[in-house]
């Protein structure tokens, strides 16, 4: 970190900082150039986080010159992180694909939904049973009954199951049933509910919120890491912008700025920066394209009687056609994906 | 709610889509333009929040003409709200003043902050038990012994006290010591939470979310509202934009329009929006005179020393000079507010 | 277009309305709902574009239906758009690609440009003679003088030429060397000079601005179609967004939404986007599986000398080595590229 | 500035750059951390425009510290800058007030304009005759017409004139009739045209783009500063958000920190930033007591008829409410406003 000095600050001031620095065990560098004194801040910065620096005398700002984040980071960790779920890797060579329902609404649905998105070549299956709604008066999800229901998909197809935790009672419910935890866009920075999901050992799929930046998602991803649970995997799904075409505009940089500053792997979410089914074919290709490990997307059987999002969900059929392109791309670009059973 | 037609639909789709409306008790008007053939959907639209119409054949779009929330709207209610907690009223002719620490950080400090809130005109003292904060390695707050510390100061000096609650545990900890729950910005779409505070009769500050639209926020104060609990006053904190001279860009437009479109108090703060203590005094006078019903502002005995948010805490001199002023404008603008104990 | 009357509008409201539209020759359709009438208004609502609906009494607002620009919308020609641009076809089967430096600087930088994107397949040469600059201090382009040495270029190696104009001079004056005028994000709403290209009929490439919403960019391009002259291409760029790992954020969903509502071809410039050429490949490979018609591509042949832009400009190996990579995608998506001489 | 050595960067490179620096006359100043070093660059920064120092062996990034732009800065000339139009000043204790319709569209209706804005005690009189339009099928302005019946209002009222300019050659057109250039939001960055107004020593307001940062804003004034015209007046106008309420979000703490960054006058159009003629009396209310320099409004004598811009056009008899209210508030702020004529 870079301390910046007010134009015409004093000796003294420049004295009074280094002392506080240095009782903390921070090293302090000073450089006075023609405008202004900077002074260079050595060791490990987090013993600053409760000091107010930028109020004492004489300083005009700080500047952070690494990221803030630790266990995130490449510096924590060079090589990409691979994480195993009960087999499937995800990070690894392999893409991995999830793929189900917004909102689990029936046995029937799920075990259509499942059998389908199986026979593409699926790993995971997805599916709501905590569903935060815009509107209070819209289907709120089946809860546990949900997630028995997806247990019971997953015995009947070795399909891995995912599905979003909304609550620290969520969690604990949740954990009986799921491989995977979802944390959804709202609850990015719901840190009480990451440090939940930080305490088990169960993998994580942690999405970005639509207003956050990619550093602060890597900060707040440590909320899960600081707690022992390293087994994270990021997944990209749209910011806010001022555009209305999509529902969210996909950043697809996102993809490799974080390969480029972090050791997790990242999947996309095609189906929520879209908003729309028609958008999600090119949309995955171009994830995948970009370096994405993986995608995630709404399947349903029969779109038009969904109980929710059911304008950005695909039908197997598509789904099924989705799948086969991927699995053509990944070839080409060195990876791979197991299209069909 | 109209819904567009594709160009080139069939009059057979129009019929379905007519009767699933109808069998909803919705009516139906059909008007065949040039390029397109529109309905118009008549009736309470609500029956309609888990039927995907936009997945009909020949549906093009359907574009709503109504705003979506009822409880929070000038249709449900058209003469502004005003909110008596013990005896202040929030969106009358008085304006409200909360003030006091990011967070309570020890007796002395809350005791001294109270104090000088109270000294200037304040009506309520704020002051974090539970900290959202960025870095999981930073201060979380005294939890239920910041309850504790702000009712102690609460009889101390007369003040209400107001704190932010962050998970179903806390608002039943918070229930016994605060005279307002605040809802903060991460968890604007935290349905859990809003529900939660909704069963409570207890009044809840609630806060935009940075990236939340005006819509979008009076929609789920629906959350809070259709629980019962309507004592809700909303507060404009800064959305997130491209600039990054400030913390967040303060959408003052924000006031006049929630008065516009709601019976709802609005009340601003400039403090979590400049994130910069030398931007809150023309933020102040700005929210005022564009018709906010008060204000929530960081104030620390001694910023210098405060364990988070130091840079946009205000000495208590200067939250005093702050009042001072707001008093003269009130008094040009038809308000008032009793500056001075 | 629909206007949606205030809640207790009157009928003399209406009719006075239906008065003013069908003294214009549109048609009117009226339909009362519970709690709002709509007026629907059927013909081509280009007569109104002059005329303050939104102000007559009982108005509250007018809602479009469909999308208010027409020559460059699907419904004026519903097959896409293949400009030819002596003999090299964009929006067709093949991809078009675009190379060279951010500015023309040298006789000899532009001649080992030229040879080197051409050796990997470019179609066209770029390269800036007019150059905007944030800075009033820094480089601004050779003008004129760098003309003529792209048109050297040229004729040393066939590539077609591209280059930006920024006035309605620099357009007179590029239009003896180059074969497509490029207008860049910052004057997409300089009408004047979009009038200005469209009376010539020389392709235009046309860059969307960082805060342009795609029906704005597309209604723009109407300036440019009016005219006489539709051989545009798109070109999107980036846009602006509370995320700063990137310089703009590439908004990738523009391609099929493009697709979508446009028969005009679009090309994308991951160059201005991402800010930074490590990112240049893995975005170039997501545009291409996204759809897009080409790439165009900063280039230069040492790039630390660069006097522009230079952290995002691609040496000419790492491009040979993109256009070997985009070659076997198109090969993937049914698209084709001939990388190579 | 910093630049900031990647992780395990080699003793010869930082020699490199070191020996760069100080062949174009700057001072360096090493600084070796436990994870990176980084070189503090001393001296005038502007000698780097064209060096790209980031491409150097060994570089991660630049960081600036201070500000880049120069002549705009308080680190130029500290005090505010104060400036006379005819005797009318600008930056001083008076605000100042420029009213008037969007466009010229006939004598009778800008000389009633003119009449009524200086009524109520505005000292300019707007009006457009040069219109950037969203549509080619809309009313574009008078042009020269236009100018002169602008130049007709002011010798029968004695208001100042200020009308946009959007090309070099309106610049030379307006010159004769106009007493300030208006550059407008969409022009932000229009290079050609900002040197232009630069090489005259009339007074340019100077409007904020949509999507520039404050920072970007202050860079590009240089453009007109650097061609020695520092009579420079900014206006903010509104940014682009995701908030659809408001045609864009003005930004209220533009105003304050321009006046923390700046020594150049800031005023405020709230007509263009809400776009809704019932928002405009809020947020002038809420920018003079942020502290801005004055208003830029739209007014026309029967805004129901206006060729453009109808929704946000005030009514005279709003206007001159407006007027007394600011003229209020200006007393007790420590500024005036002479209301009426």
């Amino acid at each position: 970190m870079i301390i910046v000095m007010k134009q015409g600050s004093q000796d003294k001031e420049i004295v009074e900082i280094s002392k506080v620095l240095e009782s903390l065990g921070l090293g302090v560098h000073i450089s006075k150039g023609t405008e202004r004194t900077i002074i260079g801040v050595l060791g490990d910065k987090r013993v600053l986080s409760d000091v107010p620096l930028e109020l004492m005398p004489g300083v005009e700002k700080l500047v952070p010159i690494v990221e803030s984040y630790k266990l995130a980071g490449k510096t924590f960790k060079p090589e990409p992180s691979v994480i195993d779920v009960q087999g499937v890797k995800i990070g690894g060579k392999e893409l991995v694909m999830m793929a189900g329902p917004c909102a689990v609404e029936s046995r029937e649905q799920i075990m259509e939904a499942a059998f389908a998105v199986k026979k593409s070549g699926a790993q995971f299956l997805r599916g709501g049973a905590f569903k935060p709604r815009t509107s209070p008066y819209a289907f709120q999800g089946l809860e546990e009954e949900g997630l028995k229901l997806l247990k019971e998909a997953k015995d009947a197809t070795g399909l891995l199951i995912i599905s979003e935790v909304t609550s620290e009672k969520a969690v604990e419910t949740a954990d009986k049933y799921v491989d995977m935890f979802q944390i959804g866009a709202r609850n990015v920075q719901n840190f009480q509910l990451l440090r939940e999901v930080g305490r088990s050992q169960k993998p994580v799929l942690y999405k970005r919120g639509p207003s956050t930046t990619i550093d602060e998602w890597l900060n707040a991803a440590e909320y899960i890491m600081s707690e022992g649970n390293h087994n994270v995997i990021l997944c990209e799904r749209g910011i806010r912008t001022f555009e209305t075409a999509t529902r969210n505009t996909l950043d697809i940089s996102a993809v490799p700025v974080v390969k480029t500053s972090s050791h997790l792997p990242i999947i996309v979410d095609p189906s929520h920066a879209a908003g729309k089914s028609q958008y999600i074919l090119p949309l995955s290709k171009a994830a995948i394209a970009a370096g994405a490990d993986g995608l995630i997307i709404e399947v349903h059987p029969n779109p038009r009687c969904a109980l929710s999002d059911a304008a950005q969900q695909l039908k197997p059929d598509d789904f099924n056609n989705l799948c086969k392109v991927i699995s053509e791309i990944a070839e080409i670009i060195g990876r791979e994906f197991h299209y069909g059973e």
